[in-house]
This record gives C-alpha cells, sequence and structure tokens, in this order.
C-alpha cells in the first residue's frame, strides 16, 4: 500500500542543538527533496541509490536556508517502505521550522503523530504490537523496559502468537471443509492433532498472559509505599537511595529532577516510592481521616516499607521479647503485602546492641539513612521482590494491556474450543468459536484490525515516528 | 592534522524524541562502530564505502542495544575531516544513555563542547570564523541572523579577509626582502601599487567595521523601550504585536513562551521589547527613582515608543494647538533616540476627529490595540529604523565582537603603514606595521592562533557540534 501524500514531521527532540532530522516519506518523498536541495557534487537525489548521503543547501528560490546532509532511502527498503529523505540540518529551531515550511510548501503536508510508524505498519514493515513496541522503546527508561520493548519489537511475542494462527488457521480451514461435505460426515481435521494443538496454545496464552503482571511492573515500576512517624528519616532514606543513582543519571541532561524524586531504578527495575503521613492509634477524627488515607496510599503499593527508630526502640522497650510484640503488631497491620522494616539510626546503636538485633531479631533491616549504611542491603530486598527470573531467561513478556485483554478472550474462545471438542461439538458449532480465537490473534498482531483501533494505538506516538 | 583519539556526543538535542543521533570522530571512529555495530546484511562497517548508511543492531557483547541506522563518512570527506560515524538510534534518552557509554567503553572519549568543529577546524575544513559562525547559526532566531551566520559560514566575510592578507603577505615579503638587500637600497616592492593596495584594504576594514552596528542589531535584536502612563494599553499593544507572530512560530514546539513574551520578529529583524514603569512629574522621592531607573532602560533602548490615550488627550485639551504643545514637551525629554508616539484608543474617536489629527499632527501613528488597528503600521514605523539596505544587497556583515575588535586593530595599523608610507618611513619600520596587520586579520580567519582563543571559542558551543 503505497501512500500518494508524502508527510514530514522533525524526527529529533525539540528544541536546539547540534542538528536536526527532518524525515519526508511517501512516494514523492525524493522528487519533493530534489525541488529543494542543491546537492555539492551537482548530481540530482533522484538518480542517487538507496542508503546513500548527500551534502548539499536547502534552497528556496534563491535563498540557501542551510547547508545540509540528506539520505535516500528508496521504498520498500526504509522504516516506512515508502521513499523517504531524512535531511540532517544544523539544529537551530529557526531552521527546523523554515525547512519544514519549505517542504510544505512544496507539495508535503505535516505527518500525524505516529504517521511513520503507522506507514511502516500499513506496509508490511512491522506488525501491530511490533509498532507498539517502537513507542514503549522510546518510553523506556530503565533496562528492563528497554529489553522487554526491543524484543518485542523485534517480534519475540507477536511471531509466536503469528505462528500459533497460522497452525490454528489451518485447522480451521479443515473443519471448514468438513461443513462444505457435511452431508457425507467426513473428517478431515484429525481430532487428536487439533486436540494437542489446543493444548499448547493453551499452555502459550496462558504464560503470556502470566508473565503480565511481570510485564506491568517492568513497564510501569514496582509501587513502595514507605510508612513510618514523621522524623523517623524517611526523607533522608530517600535521599540516600536517590543521590548514588543520580549521579549515574547525570552526564546525561533531559532527565528531569521531578522524575527521579519519586522514581529510582535499581538493578534495572523501576520503582516507584510514595510517600505516607504517620501511621499511629488515634481517636482525633481528623488524623483518622489522614490515617485512612495512608492506608488507601498502602492499597496501591506492592511493597512496603516501614521505618522505625532503631534508638527510640530499643530506649522504649527494656528487653528484646517487647520489641518483638511490637514488631508483631506492625506486621499486623499489612498481612498481605510484603513488608520490610527498616531499623533506622543505626548509627545511634553500639556495635554490641547491633550485633544483638540482627541476631535475636533477623526481621529488620538495621540502617542508617544519614551515614549511608545498609543502604544497599534494603535495595537487595527490594529487587527479591520482584520475578526477575523471566527477564534474565530472555522469555516473551507481554507488557501492553491491549495485548493482555486480546490474550484473555483468545483463552476463552480457546477453552470453549477445547470443551467442544471433548463434548463432540458439531464442526459448525466449532468453526465459529475457531473464527472468534482466530480473531482475537489477528487483534495482536494487526492481521485484524479497524480504523478505530488503529487511531487510538499511534495517536500516543510522537510526531515525526 | 589527525587526532589519534576519537570522541563521542549526542548530537541531536537532549530529551526524548522519534530518533537520536550519536557522533563519533577520529581516525579509530569506524573502527570502533565496527565493534559495537551488527549489521543486518554482514558486511563489515569498515568495508562500506563512504557517504553510505547501513541498518543493524547495536550490539554490547551478546545483549542487543538497539535497531539503528549508521552512517559512515571517510575522512577528509567528513565534517571534521576525520573518519566520522553517526548513530541513528531510537530517541529514548535511555537508550542514547546506554550507547554512548558502551561507545566509551570501546575506546571512545566524550567530546567537549564545539570539539567537532574545533576539528573541523584544525583539520583546515572551516577557518576560524566560519566555525564561529556555526554557532551563530544554530542560535540564529530570525531571518536576519540566519541569513548573515549562513553568508558568514561559506565564507563571504573571511574570504575577503583572505584575500586582503593574502595581498598584503606578497608586498610583505617583497619589503623584507629589501630588508636583505638594505645595503644596496633597491626597491622591489613598488611603492604605488602598495598605496592603492592600502587604499583598498582601509576601505574595506572601515566598511566591514561599520557593518557592526546592524550586525550587533541582526545579532542582539533592536532594543525598544515602550513608555506610557499606567493604563494607557501598553500590555494591549505587546499582545496585539505578539499573537500574530505567536501564530506563526506555534506549530514549531521548543519556542517557549516566555522568550516570545518579550522578543519579537519583524520583517526578520528582532526586537526585544523593554516595559518601563509610568512616566511624569513628581516630587515624591520613590517616585522619582522609578522614573529615573525608566530612564536607565531608555538609555539602553534604541527606540522608544512612548504612548498616549488620544481619547483623554483630546478631552483635556481644547484644541490641537495644545495638544502639539504637549507633543513637544515629549519629543524634548527623548532628544537622541528615534521616538514613536503612539495615539492608542483611536477607536474612541470619531472617524472626523481620526481624520483631522492624522492631517493636522503627522507626528501621532493613531492606532487601537484593543481592535488591532494600525498595528502594522506600527511594525512599519520599527522597521524603518534598521538599516535593512545592507541585508538586502547581501553586503558582508561583522555580527562577531570579537571579528569588530580585530578589524578595528588592523585598520589602525594599515592607517600606520599608510602613514609611514607617506612619510618615508624605512623599510624595516613599515615591514613591523605590516607584520601587526597581518597578525589582526589572521586572528579573524585562524590563520594565527592560539590554545586560549581557541578554547574561548570553543567553550560558548554546545557539546555534540
Amino acid at each position: 500500500m503505497i501512500h500518494q501524500d508524502s508527510i514530514v514531521a522533525l524526527a529529533t527532540p525539540s528544541g536546539a542543538g547540534a542538528i536536526a532530522v527532518i524525515r519526508v516519506s511517501g512516494q514523492d518523498a525524493i522528487a519533493i527533496g530534489e525541488r529543494v536541495f542543491q546537492s555539492v557534487k551537482g548530481k540530482a537525489l533522484i538518480k542517487q541509490k538507496s542508503h546513500t548521503l548527500h551534502l548539499g543547501h536547502i534552497v528556496d528560490h534563491s535563498k540557501t536556508l542551510d547547508e545540509v546532509l540528506v539520505s535516500v532511502f528508496k521504498g520498500p527498503n526504509s522504516y516506512t517502505g515508502e521513499n523517504t529523505i531524512e535531511i540532517s540540518c544544523h539544529g537551530s529551531t529557526y531552521i527546523q521550522q523554515q525547512i519544514i515550511q519549505l517542504l510544505l510548501r512544496n507539495g508535503c503536508r505535516m505527518a500525524e503523530a505516529g504517521e511513520f510508524t503507522l506507514r511502516a505498519f500499513l506496509n508490511g514493515k512491522l506488525d501491530l504490537s511490533q509498532a507498539e513496541a517502537v513507542a514503549d522503546l522510546i518510553a523506556s527508561d530503565n533496562e528492563a523496559s528497554h529489553q522487554v520493548a526491543l524484543q518485542q519489537m523485534r517480534g519475540g511475542f507477536s511471531n509466536e502468537i503469528a505462528r500459533l494462527r497460522e497452525e490454528l488457521l489451518n485447522f480451521a480451514s479443515l473443519i471448514e471443509l468438513e461443513l462444505d461435505f457435511a452431508e457425507e460426515d467426513v473428517t478431515f481435521a484429525d481430532r487428536t492433532q487439533f486436540a494437542t494443538l489446543l493444548e499448547r496454545i493453551e499452555h502459550v496464552l496462558k504464560r503470556l498472559i502470566d508473565s503480565f503482571a511481570v510485564g506491568n511492573v517492568i513497564k510501569n515500576g514496582i509501587p513502595v509505599a514507605i510508612v513510618g512517624e514523621p522524623n523517623v528519616g524517611k526523607s533522608t532514606l530517600m535521599n540516600a537511595l536517590l543521590n548514588e543513582e543520580r549521579a549515574i543519571v547525570s552526564d546525561i541532561a533531559g532527565t528531569t529532577r521531578d522524575t527521579i524524586e519519586d522514581e529510582l531504578v535499581i538493578g534495572g527495575i523501576g520503582f516507584r516510592f510514595i510517600d505516607t503521613a504517620g501511621i499511629r492509634e488515634t481517636t482525633d477524627v481528623v488524623e483518622s481521616m489522614g490515617i485512612r488515607k495512608t492506608f488507601e496510599k498502602i492499597e496501591q503499593a506492592q511493597v512496603v516499607v516501614y521505618l522505625i527508630n532503631t534508638e527510640e526502640l530499643i530506649a522504649n522497650h527494656t528487653n528484646l521479647g517487647a520489641v518483638r510484640v511490637e514488631l508483631e503488631k506492625i506486621k499486623n497491620q499489612f498481612p498481605l503485602k510484603p513488608l520490610v522494616i527498616i531499623g533506622n539510626k543505626s548509627d545511634k546503636l553500639t556495635t554490641a546492641q547491633q550485633a544483638n538485633i540482627t541476631t535475636e531479631i533477623p526481621d529488620i533491616l538495621l540502617l542508617s539513612a544519614k551515614q549511608n549504611l545498609g543502604v544497599d542491603d534494603l535495595k537487595n530486598q527490594l529487587l527479591s521482590y520482584v520475578n526477575t527470573g523471566a527477564l534474565r531467561n530472555n522469555e516473551t513478556i507481554v507488557t501492553n494491556t491491549r495485548h493482555y485483554d486480546s490474550l484473555l478472550k483468545a483463552l476463552d474462545e480457546i477453552q470453549k474450543v477445547k470443551f467442544g471438542m471433548q463434548s463432540n461439538l458439531s464442526s459448525d458449532l466449532l468453526a465459529i468459536d475457531i473464527k472468534e480465537a482466530l480473531y482475537h490473534f489477528g487483534m495482536i498482531t494487526g492481521q485484524v484490525t479497524n480504523d478505530e483501533l488503529l487511531g487510538n494505538i499511534f495517536a500516543n506516538f510522537c510526531i515525526g515516528k
């Protein structure tokens, strides 16, 4: 499918930089480039080979706009599958604007969000889930989400779905054939083989559906509630956690401070820290409303980090037995979540006291946020709650809610087919459920699609992609 | 001059976008690319021709970081004159960071600000004033500054200087020769021809020095003070001026509102509007301090726009003669600056009153900021103060203070030589002044240079250029 119109957009981030890249795609892209570009070597752009670079000037009638490098890609060997040029110009916003306006006057129109990738999909360069992975890849800000998006973009997940769909489609056509010969009561589709295939599909679907829990964590980060009485050292702990990481990201501009403030990448996994008001027993109405809100926040969290002031704890309790009782109370407040109890201000304890606690009450993780002692232990503990096994083994992980939804529906249909087989359902009824399953498979890869769906997906892309 | 080390930097603006470009330059640039890049077609990067593009993956040992396009440029046919690769990757900051770190581990070092352009200069791809124009080009935000920077980058100004320097150098060597034969009292350098050359050089230098006034305006914008009593419609006028322009720039992101707020491009020329406190006669000490500050601001301005409320003016004065007296008072306050007197709120006057003022007091420019009437007349009036003749005629314009300084010094030396010639100064003394003049010419083009000067110039570049 070749589009008649040529689209243009800035492909690099907006703002001033050393260079900027303006992308043009469409049947006439190279011809339009020809109208505004004068090569230093004098050879026409349309006579150049694909995948070559040309130094020259962008010229508006007699006025030179910039000295540029133009990349030529001839369809189908381009990102979109169409003729494409990329103009590398000097990175002033004025120049970007002037060149884009010149291209608009010469027959281009502004690209819509994600339209280059949409064309890549429509021209068969990517399937739909791969196209969606491009947006995830650009949005990825840590190792895990980056690896998963990259794997998906390279077809890891959709290839598997497409293969299963292919096999299912074969059986479906055999069963359709049986319908044509319904009166003769023949069986083309081997029911035993079919049952085996259904088992396999069910197995794969269940594995992919299960992976969504991990995928969701990878894509959105793990919410961690930090709980504790005021002045117990929550902010100091946050800073201790953040400072180290900030040093790692600080050499790349554009990572805003606000984002780091409450999000943190540990071992390639994103963690979102949620600060909460102090929790204590109270009869005060207003205060208990605050505490109710804290519990709502804890509800959203997947892990609770509970800070206590070890110095006070030791001072207020005559023996470790009493401390244990206190800890049980805390644990009972959070029966359903992984809980890390941090004994902060450990630097105020003697080495003997510390050793005693470590041996006698291993539930407490001793830490000094101020002195930055034990912070790594906390990080390791947080990481241990994440099932990173799937990541390490390079397994396919589903991160996209749309895919998750289609997988659930496909599984439902496959189980209907399986049940139908077991109850000797007639071929025509079986065929209906198989078609439904095929439909949901197709929704993932884009073999089945509609304009509204495509509109929703690509509207979330940035312009220029 | 080929550098042994290879440098790497992000060449596109920081932040997330569809794509980002990472640039590597140095003798080993392509070899380093080879270590981290796996072409889809399998052919080694080092075996590729210059100015070609290659699809493949950036791979860190067995881990794929991204699918990328790599451009190969072989020295001396590259921006820096060295072997260069440009990696077009997906525009996530995480990916940019990962690829740059991988390149650093594989033998690159981070480029310093302007280091790519510094290398281009050191390798003879650009002279110094051309290199400086690259930074101006990226910083340019309006047509005039863009055109001047582009002309300078293409060598318009430095070619002229280099040619004159060449001619002067010829004479200088002839005069040096005379020194070798000093005892024989011969004359190799034709004094009449030399005098003609000096005249020509003096003429060119004076023209270039004069152009700096325009150049400065083009580069920094024209400061315009908007003066008037409170509530006379200053903000409304600003909005009327800005709204139209804002519509033009609004389709390109990255032009921040703050910049538009007080800077405005009219007819390709930048104007910087300076808001001032109201001016009126007063005995109040505090108020007169405020007014003194206003006058300081007016001092910095090159044009004063004085707003009066026409409705009040007409109401308060019985006849146009009295209005004229009032206007003279205003004019006397600003004897040294171009002054535009705006009769705002013209929509409150009858057509007959308007016609009467236009005929009888042509000094007043009638305008209704609120109704957006007459705003274009004001723009034309402001533009008329700018000598855009030089721009239209494509004349060479000096915008750089460093160049201006060197031109002044060169002119001084040339005038000394001229005076020396007229007073029959001996060849050896002439030679000293000629050498000084040559030195200042060389400082502009970079034929004479030192590390400190280069450091100062390139430190103002962005990293990646």
